[in-house]
């Protein structure tokens, strides 16, 4: 194995310039509600209104920025049935980069569709007979593409540090952040920002109980792979940590704590009825670690990432009426 | 009939510096997507992430916060179904004023509940066989409470100017801004921060196209009275505009004009899938008539008031199931 390139606070630093004017500089928000239930002061940062409606437009931007003159004229590729997928394709169009996207035979419709719509060329494969992460570097061999994957490379974990370099410039010091766990993006990125800004900051990253396969890994020290875990937080749905992300994790996140199904529900409940925002399952995962962790929390002031807002109305309402 | 207390854009300041660090200063978001179809680059004043879910909350705490001791000390009372029940409800708590609210037999479990959760005594009438108007004025005469009602006092109005305030202080010049009109007291107080601020701006009351009282009101020049029209938009079922805002309204708006229910849930639906945001029916209709507009609007800077998100989620997704 290559050592991997691991990146530091200052290619943070380097992203929030390149995709300046480009993401979002998102709210952050807060419900005195909340703080009332948890004694804490609680400071949300909203990427569910980020571009494309996740964090994830700053990972992509940020690498396709810096593709070279060869990179950008040949084009990216990558794998993702979800919002990777949707921001690499916006990405790219605003870059005028081709872009090819990897997609599951049976992914929903309506995210073919959306990245169809950024101008993404999807190929689509068989999710039980094929390895996308083969077809993606294939593609990236035959036709000359830059393979950027959803989590584990270096500018796309830079890129996604930004967001919590945002919420430390606006809101000053914090005692704990909460940020959801998948492959662990998000969760590297914040780190590299929490580290250098608020270094006696607790750090939590939070994947859901069916799929604890980063909670796992960092208690035993080495990365854990598990089957597709079933779960409503459809953005977690990952299989392991990267060889990026873990030791970035490893070495600077202080737990890995995990949230139910109905926890996430209950938080999507929450957000929508008294923040009147949407949310989606995954991106509840923060608040929802943060919630069972009430007694702690007293007189503390408290940073919850959430992530995305992408569910299908539809979906939306049928998990809350249960 | 007494000649009405007209408030002027200097209550407006005043009242700003009253609400100051109670009421949110909310965010103003934009959407890629509406300024590419309407070709015109439109802001959004997101009043239902405002405390309580309304831009309500600013003129009830305005004139709340004006009382004197005696007043304090005796209480407020008003007569409303809706966001300002929950707006006075809130504001007398948190400066420690009595608040009694006078609200119709058939008023929803849920608003009932959430202004009793804010510690208002709630009093109960029969829509069909009592005047919640008369109700009030008795309650505050025998008690010796200050009636606030919802649309049709100064300082209300002068409140909920502060939101267009906000709105100009932060995008600076617009060439169009349309507010929701139900009795006037969001459109007359935007009106008062418009005409000083933004003199040659276009101003814009939009109403449910079932209840256009207003709108025949404006081009007749005297005060229309309906019955309580059927809409989805609930906070916008008043019956007729005020003393205070028509005379305000006559002079300093441009057009009065209506949205269809239909067209109301196709911008919930908007409002939800792209931007993430819950707005409730009366919400939108600011949004629709812009939509409508879209060729006059080529352009320009628009600005749009999303005047609350406080609707039942069952409703919501009821609402958008068809």
């Amino acid at each position: 194995m290559n050592t991997p390139n691991i990146p530091v606070f200052d290619d943070v630093i380097a992203a929030a310039a390149r995709i300046k004017g480009h993401a979002h500089r998102t709210p952050v928000m807060s419900s005195r509600t909340i703080n009332d239930a948890l004694g804490a002061e609680v400071f949300f940062k909203c990427e569910n209104l980020q571009r494309m409606g996740a964090f994830k437009f700053r990972g992509a931007f940020n690498a396709l920025s810096k593709f070279d003159e060869t990179q950008r004229r040949a084009g990216v590729v990558t794998f993702s049935s979800g919002n990777h997928a949707q921001a690499i394709a916006l990405s790219a169009r605003l870059l005028g980069i081709p872009a090819t996207i990897v997609m599951p035979h049976d992914a929903p419709a309506a995210k073919v569709a959306a990245t169809r719509g950024y101008g993404g060329n999807v190929v689509i494969y068989d999710r039980y007979k094929e390895d996308r992460e083969q077809i993606g570097r294939d593609l990236a061999e035959k036709h000359g593409l830059t393979l950027i994957p959803p989590y584990d490379h270096a500018d796309v974990i830079a890129g996604q540090g930004t967001a919590a370099l945002e919420l430390f410039e606006e809101v000053g010091r914090l005692d704990a952040l909460f940020t959801p766990l998948g492959g662990g993006g998000l969760l590297s990125g914040t780190a590299l920002s929490t580290r250098t800004l608020a270094p006696r900051c607790k750090l939590y990253g939070v994947e859901p109980e069916a799929g604890n396969d980063g909670q796992r890994s960092f208690r035993s020290g080495s990365i854990v792979h598990i089957d597709t875990p079933k779960t409503i937080a459809d953005g977690a749905q990952t299989q392991h940590l990267g060889n990026i992300t873990f030791p970035i994790i490893r070495r600077d996140v202080d737990d890995i704590l995990t949230a139910t199904d109905a926890q996430l529900v209950e938080c999507m409940r929450f957000f929508a009825e008294r923040m009147k925002l949407i949310v989606e399952p995954t991106g509840c995962l923060g608040f929802a670690a943060a919630r069972d962790m009430k007694g702690e929390l007293q007189g503390k002031r408290v940073g919850i990432v959430i992530s995305g807002g992408n569910v299908d109305i539809a979906r939306f309402c049928s998990l809350l009426s249960t």
